[in-house]
């Protein structure tokens, strides 16, 4: 199928992909007098009361704005926050698909840091979450941080932990079916942008010990050409300062992990790599290198970003779940040991009997994986006691 | 039935009136390639290079956020954004029940006149058009205005002009039965806040020409009691600048419109006005004179704003026909033509043999009113010469 070309015609013919729909009666007087005025003044009352009661009187325990500034859309980059709308509204059906989820699209005419904080603290009161989505970085970074520091609702930037999340979920079941135990193997991401840095950072929570991590000056390291994050990553993962080529970083490498562009890996890169490498080359829409020529050069397991191939890589598997156990458990943010369930409870959807180097990973559209993951975060944020209606 | 106590209860169980749902399929990778990525890139591009086409490619042409700082909520004044979520979600869920409109509410945690400005401009992109609800006077003035000069899509303050439509409507019909024309009716309105300025305004337009409104401190003049729009406006109406309470307004006037406090009006003041007056005491949750004083003084026409009683004068009937009758046409404003001809689409939904003392306005439920308001306010914009869509 030419999905471009079917998509178009059919956005033009849905003309939106969610809607809002009314789970009330309002077809007579007294329907009418419960649901609006005058009784609606009650549970205004109750929740000027107490503002926790907006989780209960109203839908804002299961709403999440999904809000991006149209900087990062996709590998479209800053195409403007009005064309970043049916990213953002197909997020918000996939929402509703797997997770139920009530979430709604927002677009923010800026792109100033703290211009974007303000207007989403400004609005937060309608929401039980906030999903950041396509914000370029370093810009994603700060927005993220200060939200979760200054909300008391969970906040989750999808380009970065939902990349990290299912990247990490199908790394630990490639290495269970390679035998290579991830203390063990030398793992190399390539693109330091909000993704790379996300997911760099999750590999050494999961217990990958040798990180490599290139961007496109070279491996990264506490120097001039890099950004900050990037420089406080190399801090953490270069501290005796190696310089080099990704070619240089691959040579013995047993994993790479590409959110970069096309085609900057080759066959021979790929066979200077250990035995069995596992490369997950996932630029979009053209990966680093294609799964024919990754398979061809050797490698024992091939995931990418598209869904023509086996081993699909893809965040819609994290965030459905990932807000629908956030939201049950009522978190009051998000934090590490919540992504990392996901993580786990998305590994573990493949059994050993399903395991195979062609299906690492649950498809997309399984309710099941959602339900795995949304099951492990609402347990992790019990257990890691920032739930407000459960305690451990 | 006790409203107050069965919405408290019903709340508590529906957690939400409105929700948001899927209206494409996403069951299967072919179907995912299509709503979702890698599809979804054709849209995004076709917005980028016209953002017109987010009105034709996404869910932009039908969706509205129903807005509030949560200052001025029915008649229990400032009590927060959360606290207003009931009546905002209320009003969403008509939106769609009656009009057929995706509306979803926001409120903002702000009452700087300057930032909520800015929020909403910020995030219009998202929207065909808004809704502003419960921000009091005289902010809402400044905020509207400014937004309907600096927005190319519909922008409408319920509380002010929802309120003149159909109190407009209800008086238009109440005149046409008791004989009297709009041009020689002494008209009293009590209550100078957002509604009661702009009933005031709207009086005007549809050709009352004997207008005088008091605020707590009398009869409105330019003078220092008076805060700016009441001043502006008594400049039209009160040259000469009377004063009185509203006990001397009152006598020998034929119509009484009341948008203040619970009890200001006595059975003495309603004998007081001319033959047959027409009284609409509309005050929340009790009325300026209860139905049946009002009537035992000699009342023609009693309207309220209660379902309680015949006559409820309801701004349910305008909402969500003029916003329907503004999305259809693609309005880049509203403007007066549009508000007139939803007061005239409505009061002409009532024929002349239904027409009765006790039956001035259709019922708020009455989908048939909601198509009257909605064909009338496209074909006044497109009349006017606002309508994206189609030229006159």
């Amino acid at each position: 199928m030419n999905y471009r070309e079917e998509s178009l015609k059919k956005h033009a013919q849905w003309r939106g992909k969610i809607e809002v729909s009314c789970r009330v009666p309002v077809s007579c007087k007294e329907e009418l007098g419960v649901a609006y005025t005058p009784g609606v003044a009650e549970p205004c009352l109750a929740i000027h009361d107490d503002i926790e009661k907006s989780f209960e009187l109203t839908r804002r325990w299961n709403t999440v704005p999904v809000i991006t500034d149209g900087t990062a859309i996709l590998g479209l980059g800053d195409i403007g926050p009005e064309a970043g709308m049916p990213v953002m509204e197909g997020k918000c059906a996939l929402f509703k698909a797997y997770g139920d989820v009530d979430a709604f699209p927002i677009c923010i005419k800026s792109k100033d840091t703290e211009e974007i904080i303000r207007t989403i603290k400004l609005i937060s009161g309608s929401f039980g979450g906030i999903n950041l989505e396509d914000i370029s970085a370093p810009r994603c970074f700060e927005i993220e941080r200060r939200l979760l520091e200054e909300l008391d609702i969970p906040v989750f930037h999808d380009d970065q932990h939902g990349t990290a999340i299912v990247v990490s979920a199908a790394l630990l079941n490639a290495l269970k079916l390679s035998g290579k135990q991830p203390g063990e193997v030398k793992a190399v991401v390539n693109g330091a942008g909000a993704a790379g840095i996300a997911i760099s950072r999750f590999l050494l929570d999961i217990g990958i010990r040798h990180l490599t991590v290139c961007d496109k000056a070279g491996i990264i390291c506490d120097s001039d050409e890099f950004n900050a994050p990037q420089r406080e990553l190399a801090k953490l993962i270069n501290p005796e300062g190696r310089r080099g080529t990704l070619a240089d970083a691959l040579r013995g490498a047993d994993v790479f992990v590409g959110v970069s562009v096309a085609g900057v890996v080759s066959k021979e890169m790929v066979r200077s790599m250990a035995k069995d490498p596992i490369i997950f080359p996932m630029a979009n829409p053209v990966s680093e290198i294609s799964y024919d020529d990754a398979i061809e050069a050797g490698a024992f397991i091939v995931g990418t970003g598209s869904s023509a191939y086996p081993n699909q890589i893809n965040n819609v598997l994290v965030f459905p779940g990932l807000f629908r156990g956030a939201l049950d458990a009522r978190a009051r943010t998000v934090n590490r040991e919540m992504l990392i369930a996901a993580a786990r409870g998305l590994q573990q959807c493949v059994s050993s009997e399903q395991l195979s180097r062609e299906y690492i990973l649950p498809y997309a559209w399984d309710k099941k994986a959602h339900e795995a993951v949304a099951a492990a975060v609402r347990q992790a944020a019990i257990d890691s006691g920032v739930s407000k209606l459960y305690s451990k």
